[in-house]
């Protein structure tokens, strides 16, 4: 059995819908980051990044969105979340997750935790001020390009979806021009009807 | 045949270093961060992130490291690279790659490049002055669990081990507090005595 740790609104939600999509038998706990759950003595044993998500897993634990999301591809092949036979295409699909990861979530980032690089207030406010520029330009490669349509890797639907889909949650909060993203929002709007999604996201929002 | 754009002192090195340990046939091209030939319209054709590392292949063009390193360990899997059949330790070789990809290296790159995240000289001299702290603790969790020893995941050496190497490269530069990683520094001397590793570097050396 798995347990998922999520936070509302963070990245846990595209493994979470993952979890779904796969079939998995899984649980799930909130960690509260107002309560900073995220940095008590028992989550910091289960994760020492004091971040979420973790997965527990029977052979252990799991972080990193990309990792956790290809695990349970891997694991639950049945579910057909990623082209597993094919390396350049399954290359592919780890390569959308890990620009994600590494460039369009760290832009996010610099909004809230510019304390993670930066000490004074001043630079965090020209940080913030810099988020609608470079979450826009981040998801513009998306738009023109690597979102292929109707799903992210084309016709079919994989894990680089849920993942996409969780991060297009901020793009509103984070100031970016919608105007220049009509495909990434229709991508969210068709993902959000999804039952799977709808289920994730309400027990998330649920518990709140 | 594969065709490696890498810049020397980036992270295109775990690439180059793997396709080595692979025993892959491969060609590398220069990408001079100095010319600014990763913004040239040849070069943006080929990643349109502007960026390296890119791999050529004969389906199309990857980018992202741990994207890249899984693609190669996928690709020959007589080199043994990664635990290719066992899921769960597929995923701790992939969150160790993409911990350094979208923690480790994020943290360095705020040394030279917070144009990415802000504006003003004020904000990137605040980023330089906390690279040493934020890069020490980065490596601070390797050093103290994630590197089990000898190698990353233990008595196999993997595709984790070139780009914890990469990485290594900068600690020096980025200030960090050596004496807080003896392991991490023991496992970047022993890679860098490999003749993989030898060759990778003098290519990539012979070149600047």
């Amino acid at each position: 059995m798995i347990k998922l740790y999520f936070t509302p609104h963070t990245c846990s939600l595209a493994s979470h819908i993952a979890l779904e999509d796969a079939g998995a038998e899984y649980t799930t706990e909130r960690i509260s980051f107002s309560a900073e759950q995220q940095k008590s003595p028992a989550y910091v044993a289960i994760n020492p990044k004091a971040r979420v998500p973790a997965m527990v897993t029977e052979r252990g634990v799991l972080t990193e969105t990309p990792a956790m999301l290809a695990f349970i591809a891997q694991s639950f092949p049945q579910a057909k979340l990623a082209p597993l036979d094919d390396p350049f295409a399954f290359a592919e699909v780890q390569a959308f997750n890990s620009y994600l990861c590494s460039t369009v979530h760290i832009s996010h980032a610099h909004r809230m935790r510019g304390y993670r690089w930066a000490d004074e207030p001043s630079s965090f406010a020209d940080m913030q001020r810099k988020v609608p520029q470079s979450v826009t330009a981040g998801f513009e490669l998306i738009e023109h390009g690597m979102l292929k349509g109707p799903w992210v890797m084309g016709d079919s639907y994989t894990i680089c979806d849920p993942y996409l889909f969780t991060l297009a949650q901020w793009l509103e909060g984070d100031g970016a021009d919608l105007t220049r993203l009509p495909r990434v929002l229709d991508h969210r709007r068709r993902m959000s009807e999804l039952p799977n999604v709808r289920k994730a996201v309400a027990v998330e929002l649920a518990r709140t």
